[in-house]
């Protein structure tokens, strides 16, 4: 008999098992397998959870993680088994034109992972995916493991924004959502150089990491109103950057309406509106940029790994809530609810 | 009675004239007038003239040119009479914000002049906007005039297409569009370090000039073949970075087929087309950016008056065809007809 593991199941929306299902095991010989330390739920999890996005049901879930390698297989280089690494939620070839061009999670020989939430997890393309965290896991507290946590996926889709967005020194930057993303896009934002940081933000808990990760100014209003006030904040002109962390069409809409002519929407939520008008963003010079995050690239050539192990950062704080794989449902419900930010869970 | 002034008119579409109106004049102490030494017609002129976009009837057009300075409202500082200068296309404040980011074509203190095929102009916010050339136009040959007139709109423009689609050293971008405005995106993309820049052209004048400008392959298929033969050349990924220099759903949409993962779109024609699809470009993570050309910027700090200075560049080679104002009907036939790539109108 195969042997077996534990692993969260999307049932149906609302709905979440924990089941015992065959192990995840090497496939191909530029496979690995990672024994997980800490995933947790992504924003698009709920959207799943919702049922807002289709999702196969009884079926796995799950795409961010760290962890420790079991095993490899012959074709891989750059890990061994007992490596700490990062699993970046987009797994590609690392060699393509599209891949040295900084945009892995675009790699057309790649995928996303799927199954993360998770005892163990199959790495596909591994030399080209897997991101390698200096010492064991023993190594490091609660708090630094959360930051490590955060750049297989939300802190470096929130640095995707800033990037996307083109946030300089200097600049004013508006952050629209403060899920976990746009927590992460503020402190983007700030380690990028912004001196005004305005967090869209009507939770109090939300807005006040916002603050702790650099928002100079708090944002509660929507729509016209939220427009409003930023163009009062900024002259009239609106803000140099945008960072859209939510993929609405009411929030894309938002940030058409307070960027800056000649300014870039940075947009990494997957956008659940169809277009984006040509006409609108012409005259005045409106850049759209982002989609995925290529979380391998910034990890390693943006330093966010490096601002992680060198406490310069500390994006773990968006996780509010803590589980065992046991209480998935939980974790889901929790953060739906918005009890919590983001919730980690543990093995 | 008032001074007059030779001007053409835009009577309907396929007609033009030439009558005599009234002298530009100052209007605001920050206006200036200037004498035309060359104009041109413009692609987007042609809009009108094919009637394909509305225009007011019987009324002046044009927006390229340069000049020397006739007279000045008592607040200009920057400029005096007898000063050989360049009017970028559009006016702008020169001051806010936008401008000093960069973006003076979308300034919203400004403007977009429309009445430059004429023996005058009228320049609002002077200051803003004005470019001054070095002495007198009498020091300069036909061929250098010509460059210096290419940086008020199409040279610029072509810059624009050029850096908002961020081409860099190295880079392979494919420029669509064998209009002056494109031809002018092959030469700066050669500007900016590209190393393999393709040129969709089917007309051999056009593609003679772009090989001249550095075009290194010329594709004369379009639509989805032109997609295959971009892609055959690029080992299936795709360019880096794509000039959109026509403007129309058709180029567009090629443009968006042939652009590499996490390339850039650089657009610049008037977008006849109402929509860019927010989900195709952001799996792919395709950027979009572009607008009106910020002439004023390029010419000043992308160094495109000292490249025509030091003869560097030969923008002016775009113009194949030459006229004075009487002939206005026949620059603008000729153009419509392709029999020129674009007309210059001496004065």
């Amino acid at each position: 008999m195969s042997e077996t593991m534990k692993a969260a199941i999307f049932v149906e929306p609302g709905r979440m098992a924990v089941e015992e299902v065959p192990k995840a095991r090497l496939e191909a010989d530029t496979d690995a397998v990672v024994r997980m330390v800490r995933t947790c739920v992504c924003g698009s999890d709920l959207w799943y959870f919702r049922g807002l996005s289709p999702h196969e049901r009884h079926a796995q879930i799950g795409h961010e993680g760290i962890g420790v390698v079991e095993e490899v297989g012959s074709a891989v280089t750059s890990v061994k088994p007992g490596d700490f690494v990062i699993l970046p939620f987009p797994y590609s070839c690392g060699v393509c034109p599209v891949c040295k061009a900084g945009f892995e999670s675009s790699c057309p020989h790649g995928g996303y992972f799927g199954s993360n939430q998770a005892e163990y997890v199959r790495v596909p393309q591994t030399d080209g995916t897997i991101v390698k965290i200096p010492g064991k896991p023993e190594d490091y507290d609660d708090a630094t493991l959360a930051s490590l946590l955060t750049i297989s996926d939300v802190m470096s889709t929130g640095y995707h924004a800033a990037a996307s967005a083109e946030v300089k020194p200097g600049d004013t930057a508006v952050v629209m959502g403060d899920g976990a993303v746009g927590l992460c896009g503020v402190l983007s934002a700030k380690m990028r150089g912004a001196t005004q940081i305005i967090a869209m933000s009507r939770h109090e808990d939300r807005a006040a990491v916002a603050r702790e990760f650099g928002a100079t100014d708090i944002v509660a209003e929507r729509d016209q109103a939220a427009i409003d006030k930023v163009l009062a904040m900024t002259d009239g002109y609106g803000a140099d950057a945008v960072l859209e962390c939510v993929g609405s069409k009411q929030s894309f809409d938002t940030a058409m309406g307070l960027v800056r002519a000649g300014g870039v929407i940075g947009r990494v939520g997957l956008p659940h509106y169809a277009e984006i008008s040509a006409e609108g963003t012409f005259g005045r010079n409106i850049g759209v940029k982002g989609g995925p995050a290529p979380v391998r690239h910034y990890d390693l050539h943006a330093g966010l790994l490096d601002a992680v192990l060198n406490h310069e950062i500390n994006p773990g704080r968006v996780f509010t809530g803590e589980y065992d794989l046991d209480h998935i449902q939980e974790a889901y419900e929790d953060m739906d609810a918005r009890k919590v930010i983001k919730s980690l869970i543990r093995f």
